[in-house]
């Protein structure tokens, strides 16, 4: 995968500026809509069921992210995913805390009917939802890298859907082939929310890049070279979450491509 | 309107610390409280059916986002305009996503029939909220300015309501009379919730100011003499995100008189 | 108290990184989360009446805050908290804005039933919660010092929990002794959510320290530390938000017990 794609992908969000419609977690959704206005996009909120269809209907991508659950935002993230399907507008089901609850892990599973553009999760979501007996501590990952691995691309094979698992290296896999990210910095893992702003920036990059490795590769890449630039110049968890959006605003392609260690 | 006169709300508000109920959406609830505490009122988030009538009977101003709505949601906010109005407080209507949803739209007009003190919105939403065929872009406003201030006139006309129309210049009438103010910076449009935050910091002026056009002129005026001058010391959204509330904290009336560009 | 024990709960807390469950309000959950992951805690935020008691069953501490209520939310704060009653898990209540309307203050006192290690509250809130009369306005607290520290010493009595009772001066009784934290500044009541943040870094410290005082008043420390160093080099309550969490996750144990103000 050229390095060069990354780029035209980052330049497109830029000059399409995409409708991103996210049913996400009440922890993340003001970071996440800034982060998605940082980097070029539009992020929209909406969760009644009475309206997440229409909604879907003129957003350019879905975000389904299951970090804060409760039976009304159920019913209504399957609603969504189905039109979305139907619609053909890309969606990415954020798996957060899948093995944890037997809620989160069951929630998880029945909107895989609903054929995710994407699933990004960290290596014990992965695991759980591939049916896995990875043992999940809370929302944090405890699944071994290979273990992640074999996970995601079981999953990618059984679901036909494009697998993320993120994590020091973030290995993005259609089941068959694997490519790697190697960005960011562990100083990351002190902020809250970032695996949903990467979530919510692969669903950035798949309003305007159809391949979905290349869109999911593309946000790792985005989010882990921002991450590492703002980790390098501020001094702990709360500089580093504003430094972030400032340097997902200000990345530009030449240095994303320069800057990304994909393999 | 002379301009002294928004200097005299702003030390109303610190004199008086109001106590602004807010009913408003997800993502911009602790900014929002930030934002109040910042410029020296005092926030409160409150939105249970069977505590908002009571909350209101203790509030000096409400604040209604329709933002992110759900049934239960839409119901507290009903007893709790209606209890403004007969209890004679000020409250605000902020009719976020009006035109995107049928869901939104009708929500904001069904709001309509308690009288808001002010409507605040971007031109899309005020077009909406006016029955015109404005189309509206997510929660972005796409609606031309000479659409939106004849939108506004039309809804304050017809409602009542005094309608702060907001956008690069930010226009402010009571049906008849129009007043602008043209401060602001381009880049706060990419830190997310900044019209939630006018809408607040208004409810704030609400409680201290019996006109309810100076009152919106203030707010206006406060956060975008803010605005701006974060903006000028910051390199990205959220820097920006976190100066505007440092430079509403420090504002003080006399630059705030100096600094406005009100006509 | 000797200012060593403090030190060592902190140690604990990097050390044991516990998952602390909380179920609390919208405006606080991002904050709560960073302030939580600084400090080198885990946190979860998991609220569906379907997950809590699960949940509960793998956290190692539980916060409920009644900061933004709904009948759900009710529900489920009775089911993780009488779950962690009886697995031996610690828990704290955050009463917010108990004695501000009659929801909040039958909620409060309803989940007294469940035994809550720790009570963590303002003047005002902790007033209305032993019987007290004490007038609330909004969500910040009126009461006066002396009125709170009767009202906290009366409630530790009845209930047999563990009483903070936090302000200028933070005080911590069991019903019959006192200790109290000197520690803050008062520019950290222009940061909303500071209150909330206190009771989640208290759920963390029961997590690793079995003595509910110890627990209270080394939470009262880390903030109160964090906040005046982090206070005297920022320049507003927003640069403040964020220097908090940096230096809750650079202070160290040492600085800690050298700083903190108890007695």
């Amino acid at each position: 995968m050229p390095s060069a794609a990354i780029g035209r992908v980052l330049d497109a969000i830029r000059a399409r500026r995409p409708l991103v419609h996210n049913i996400t977690n009440y922890v993340v959704m003001n970071t996440t809509a800034n982060a998605l206005l940082a980097v070029g996009a539009s992020p929209a909120m909406v969760h009644a069921e009475a309206e997440v269809e229409e909604f879907v209907g003129i957003a350019d991508a879905l975000v389904i992210n299951i970090g804060t659950l409760s039976p009304p935002w159920i019913a209504a993230m399957h609603l969504a995913a189905a039109r979305a399907r139907t619609a053909g507008k890309p969606w990415v089901l954020d798996p957060v805390g899948a093995g944890a609850t037997r809620l989160r892990t069951d929630t998880a599973f029945a909107l895989l009917q609903h054929r995710p553009t994407l699933i990004r999760g960290n290596g014990s979501e992965i695991v759980a939802l591939a049916g896995g007996i990875g043992a999940t501590r809370g929302v944090d990952s405890t699944a071994g890298d290979a273990a992640s691995l074999e996970a995601a691309k079981a999953l990618a094979a059984a679901t036909g859907s494009v697998v993320a698992v993120t994590g020091p290296v973030d290995r993005v896999t259609d089941g068959a082939s694997v490519w790697s990210c190697a960005n960011g910095d562990v100083r990351m893992t002190r902020v809250t929310g970032l695996g949903c702003t990467l979530t919510a920036l692969s669903a950035a990059c798949l309003a305007v890049e159809p391949e979905p490795a290349i869109a999911a590769l593309t946000a790792c890449a985005i989010l882990g070279v921002a991450g590492e630039i703002a980790a390098s110049a501020t001094k702990g968890p709360g500089s580093l979450q504003v430094a972030i959006l400032d340097r997902l605003a200000d990345l530009d392609a030449a240095t994303l491509e320069q800057r990304a260690r994909l393999s």
